[in-house]
């Protein structure tokens, strides 16, 4: 029986969908202001456009590139189907499509706020966060339908719409991985490529123009002014926007893997209330879309009422959505989870190792709802902790603004001090989310927990897309030289966007983090191997290598940003040398030109930390079968490889975000004075050019290098997962620990082969449960097999004696 | 039959001591100058002794609370014997004796140098690596010495010094442990604190003195100047020396213990030429031995001729001392090799992991020695790529510098850029060392990769010890206002000790990381688990926890540092303002004051890291305990957070300590003038200011939080030795796969048990190999034993025989 709650995620996406056009109209129907305004937003529009055009013209061929080598893995490993190239090309052009729209949103509320701000703060915080929300169901939105709607094709296509068994449905998610692969390396170039792009024009901006001409930020005499403003849409939008896309996509293609492991483990068949035999892995998709009508609701309740507002109003105000929201889903995950699983119990293997393979038990499902809330608070509790390490007024930055009077060096030292010493609590964290959702419902609870943290993307990426567009509208406000007035009231928003800023990059660790070790799970059941043994040599090894990359990747895209920012830095000092007038305002400085330097550098520095992600797991999968080494052990290697990578790569962008947020607050503190040795101390200080030192280390931190740390994770996750079937085995038999081959040992008597079959048989009600045992001995060697079959019977009955006949 | 050769290493370890002994005598007898700089030689022989007293007491506390906790150990673990306690003790005592012997003839070496260089370079080198040789003999001698001779005792006293079995070598060897374990722990503070006292005092001089009052370096007149010059020897000498004692401890035990397991694997009992079958575990001992004459040999080969020599000729001196040791140790270890191990080939058992356990195969001897030959190679290989991103004129200094000229933000960059970049040539070699050692000969083959690496141990100290007492000479020669040709000679030595330094501190790295790697394997072996597998939960937390630790242990040093300087600024700058006439060099500044705050400092603040590194693998190993973890999971997710720590504290020693060195000698390029931007830049330009202010980040870098990454390693490692017996059941029985327990699943047929025994029995010559597998199956679990007997046919037999009877 075909369920239709398989199409009701995918409608939920719809009404996200809508609503999100609704809102775009909306916005759009407002005022963009007069023509000088109008004309600085165009040149900041066209710019991000040029470059995101310029961007994806570049990965269509990594696309074609891709696809081919997809091809490739297709025609070698029987069981990856050719589909899985459509899938992945939909998944980049999705990933496009979910940066261009909210790209364009939002440089088109910029100039919208700006205007709406000549009136009051309550609608300059109505349109800036009503593009943020267009530019967050937007994303959410394309994510879960694009994924849906490629599962019901693939379902229908595999498996006729009806459940069959768990090796097919394994082809079905294994297909549909290339949605989530083409999503992820889309990602990775966005927020690379955006991440080098606005910090080059950032730094050469501020470095000629601040620094050495002594104009204001956002002087429109300043040729990398626009430049920079495009920056903040190519890298803080569309580059989030990506890694939120990614992020969602990989979640809950995890915990759908994942939730087909319960199947097997439930003896390949499960009774639900209707879902097709399939609820566990609906479930996911199910939250998702729940989470898509909750963020609508959340985002409708951030609203101001009075003109006189502060930055703690406008906080408060977000807080209030975002917290609904937060609660909404732990409510609608109580029901979906309570609805959706086999009610009571879930059978699940737990992975015990060695001779034992995995361990059953019997798990009351309302487990998997404690699991979802653990993923819900470690999400809340992560940003405390992230706005507690990098916020204004909070010890961790003080401590950095009294080291800043004694120079530069003390402020770099206890800036990545800070930075260092954020990641206990954070990875003590980590380490207590995996234990407990672990505990309640073992990898699928795992998965479960980032699902429910990430069900809120849509409500997150609203406000994190609301504060680059105020940021933006500050410039517009500023280079069109509108009243003071209207420069104060962005300028609150901007404040609040600043915190949101940092508060959204702990959101993106974490659910990457969890993520990948959703990914890292549904790997090892993919190959079908007994575990990841870091006791063999060549897999330790491959331990250090993974924790080697993250480190590299971010030491190549922080040198490109240096490498680009000199650029700009000479562009921009010839353009004041050689236009006559672009001091005194009365020529226009070539704005393009700086845009095309930024563009430039972006498109041409993103390739060698994208081939590092991309090559490195592909080289660890191809160099040892070059050596006969067996698949097994390559597998191991692999997983051992994709540890080293996410565990470095969670501590350094927790490491970098926290180090470059807490010297950018810490130089901000100097705004409004601060008190250091008894003295208030002010912009142009000593002091706050230290400080400012400090920032500039601070912004490849946070903005290129430490954001892409989440990509990295997970992009090596993932191709990982779309490697896994040319390692593993699962398709020889659905049979836990198949996969791990066996090594004969000469000189023991060939004809020593026997095999037992041991069979207990339980009934409950009208349903049967048989759990066989199939122990081979064979020259030496014993191989335990676990089966466990479910049904009425005569059914269960039927399978055993098959069993028993093919031994 | 005991063998003779038991006793080889200790006397080889006397010998050098003589050899020491004689030496220092040569030093003493120099000439130690004029009054002056007798009297600032004596204040800084003071300090560096008040501070080392000051830290001896405290640490006496630790080993005797330390002590207590092992008494626990021993009272609740029935294998582990109170010996330990001994062990420990004079583990702690002989390292402190090392460190306190090589700041001793460090700190009386310094002056006579100054006094050398009154005549000529080649006399100056002389004394200077006289006192390096010294200290290197001492440590390594004391460290054989003191190893062996706690072997001999305690193979007597439980063995009665004749080969028994396995079981009771592993009782001599985890009683041995306690020597490593002492000697480690006083490393830690020794490193740490040392680190803290050094650049408290280091950064405080010069900030007040070079910075705010722009005296030179060295003045007497700047408060500081003592402390800086002790905080030399109490760092960089007995700091390395205990690290480096530390490190050759356990390397050595680390592979005794391996040895250990290979007998076992050979059926434990083998036939080897003389050395009472215990040929595997003596062999990293005589290793040792062999290396400390080798050492002597290399450091005879030390010398220059022309008074005109410069740093090339210097470092071509020494280089020619250090090759030859090293080419030396490769030939010794052949000959070691071939003539300790076993004829022909060894049994060893490569782990499989899962159901299948170890796989035995049959390995010729000769591999160990291609094992110690990678280790050799690979400690030459890492010092050259340590130089490389390190060097003066390399391009990563050079490009720092570069840098430098747009600001101390693009500096920092670019020292951050460069340290982490360096990580991946490193971490690649540290993966190629571990994958070929292991495949050679196992994990043994790992350790004695570690061993033959370390064997030159006392050459290494030697060429480390002299650039820290060349830094001394030439402070002397400064504050007693010397000739400025006694500067300039000490200045050429000094220079070349920085290289030696930069490369010393690569060794050391790559030493730990080995070590570290064979202390895990010797742990996993020691617990009996089945391998550590990050596919569990708890285990991959652990694994996440275990990385962050370096990093938090990195920030608490640096914030000490930040601390700690922060006050001699304050005492300094109090000097300067209360004592009349200290600037006109007719007061005497007090000194003292400013070297106590640097020991206070040092003292207090070592106190937290070290409570990290031992606290958190203790609650590891505890916390579990009390929510009743089985001993098996618990021993896992200590393996985890061993490896953890490893590969995290490996890729931040590399990335601290290249990072500094390089921040370092970018700032020192400036002394001869460099060319930026077509224009020659020199010391007191604005590049040069932010070369400066890197170079402040990076002292904490490279001379605090780094090395101390070496130790926290190790000492994690070793307390899992530890701990192990207390998790492992190896005791129960010495068969592999002994300690993983098995979980009993209900509604199985309890009398579902069968056991079956396989032999298979072969023989070359009189020596009769029988390989028997223990098939049960309980309860529809599986268990696979494997053993191996060797021996005559008739002893092998009986053996066999025994067995099943007991079945």
């Amino acid at each position: 029986m075909e369920s239709m709650m398989i199409y009701m995620p995918a409608i939920l996406a719809i009404i996200g969908l809508i609503f999100m056009w609704v809102k775009r109209s909306w916005v759009m129907k407002q005022d963009a202001g007069d023509g000088k305004m109008k004309d600085i937003a165009s040149h900041i529009y066209e710019g991000a456009l040029a470059f995101l055009n310029a961007e994806y013209k570049l990965l269509s061929f990594f696309v074609i590139g891709a696809s081919i080598a997809l091809a490739g893995i297709a025609y070698v490993v029987p069981t990856t189907h050719y589909l899985i190239i459509v899938a992945f090309i939909f998944g980049a052009f999705f990933s496009a499509l979910a940066g261009n729209m909210g790209m364009k949103i939002a440089t088109q509320t910029n100039v919208r706020t700006t205007q709406a701000a000549r009136t009051s703060l309550p609608q300059a915080l109505k349109v800036s966060f009503g593009g943020g929300t267009v530019m967050g169901l937007g994303v959410a939105g394309l994510a879960v339908l694009g994924l849906t709607a490629f599962f019901i094709f693939f379902f229908h296509y595999f498996m006729g719409g009806e459940w069959t068994n768990t090796t097919q449905m394994t082809v079905v998610l294994e297909t549909l991985a290339g949605f989530s692969l083409g999503a992820e390396s889309i990602a990775l170039f966005a927020r690379v490529g955006g991440g080098i792009y606005t910090k080059a024009a950032d730094v050469g901006a501020d470095l000629v123009g601040k620094v050495e001409a002594g104009i204001p930020e956002d002087d429109p005499r300043n040729p990398a002014t626009i430049a920079d403003n495009v920056g903040d849409n190519v890298g803080d939008v569309a580059g989030m926007g990506a890694d939120l896309f990614g992020s969602y996509v990989a979640t809950v293609l995890a915990a759908m893997v994942l939730g087909n492991y319960i199947i097997e483990d439930m003896g390949g068949n499960i009774v639900d209330a209707g879902f097709g035999g399939i609820g566990p892995i609906l479930l996911p998709m199910a939250i998702a879309g729940a989470g898509i009508i909750i963020s609508i609701v959340g985002t409708l309740l951030v609203k101001i009422s009075s003109n006189s507002a502060k930055e703690a109003e406008v906080q408060k105000a977000l807080n209030i959505g975002n917290w609904t929201a937060i609660a909404l889903v732990a409510v609608a995950s109580y029901f979906l989870v309570t609805w959706m699983l086999p009610k009571e119990t879930l059978t699940m293997g737990f992975f015990v190792g060695g001779a034992e393979g995995f361990e059953y038990m019997d798990i009351s499902s309302i487990r998997v709802f404690y699991a979802c809330l653990v993923g819900i608070v470690v999400g809340g509790v992560i940003s405390a902790v992230t706005e507690y390490y990098t916020g204004l007024g909070k010890k961790p930055v003080l401590s950095i603004v009294q080291n800043s009077s004694t120079g530069a060096g003390t402020n770099i030292i206890a800036g990545l001090a800070t930075g260092m010493i954020s990641t206990f609590f954070s990875v003590l964290l980590f380490a207590f989310a995996i234990w407990a959702s672990y505990a309640f419902a073992g990898f699928y609870g795992v998965a479960l927990a980032a699902s429910a943290m990430m069900a809120t993307t849509a409500m997150q990426l609203a406000i994190d897309a609301f504060g680059p567009i105020a940021d933006n509208a500050g410039g517009i406000a500023e280079m069109s030289e509108l009243p003071a007035e209207v420069r104060e009231r962005t300028d609150i928003l901007d404040s609040v966007g600043n915190t949101t800023a940092a508060t959204g990059k702990g959101f993106a660790i974490a659910s990457a983090a969890l993520t990948s070790l959703a990914l890292f799970a549904a790997y090892v059941t993919f190959t079908g191997i007994d575990g990841i043994n870091i006791f063999k040599a060549p897999v330790l090894a491959m331990l250090f290598i993974g924790g080697m990359v993250p480190v590299v990747f971010s030491a190549l895209a922080m040198k490109s940003v240096g490498k680009a920012a000199m650029k700009m830095v000479e562009e921009v000092r010839r353009q004041f040398k050689s236009i006559p007038g672009i001091m005194e305002g009365t020529a226009k400085p070539e704005y393009d030109k700086c845009v095309a330097i930024s563009t430039e550098a972006a498109l041409k520095e993103m390739l060698l930390p994208g081939v590092l992600t991309i090559g490195f797991p592909i080289a660890i999968a191809l160099i040892p079968m070059l050596f006969g080494y067996e698949n097994v052990l390559i597998a191991e290697m692999l997983g051992g490889y994709m540890a080293g990578v996410t565990v470095s790569g969670v501590l350094w962008a927790i490491f970098q975000n926290n180090a470059g947020g807490a010297w950018d607050n810490a130089k901000k503190s100097f705004e409004a004075g601060v008190m250091i040795n008894g003295e208030m101390t002010y912009k142009g200080s000593e002091a706050h050019k230290a400080a400012v030192t400090g920032d500039t280390v601070g912004d490849p931190f946070k903005d290129t290098s430490g954001p892409s740390m989440n990509i990295l994770i997970k992009l090596t996750c993932l191709i990982g997962l779309v490697i896994a079937p040319i390692l593993g085995g699962h398709t020889e038999s659905d049979i836990p620990n198949e996969g791990a081959s066996i090594e004969m040992e000469e000189g023991i008597n060939a004809e020593d082969i026997s095999e037992e079959i041991q069979v207990n048989m339980t009934s409950e009600g009208n349903k049967t449960i048989a759990k066989v045992r199939i122990t081979t001995t064979r020259k030496g060697e014993t191989k335990v097999q676990q089966k466990t079959f479910t049904g009425t019977k005569a059914e269960v009955e039927k399978q055993v004696q098959d069993l028993k006949d093919k031994a």
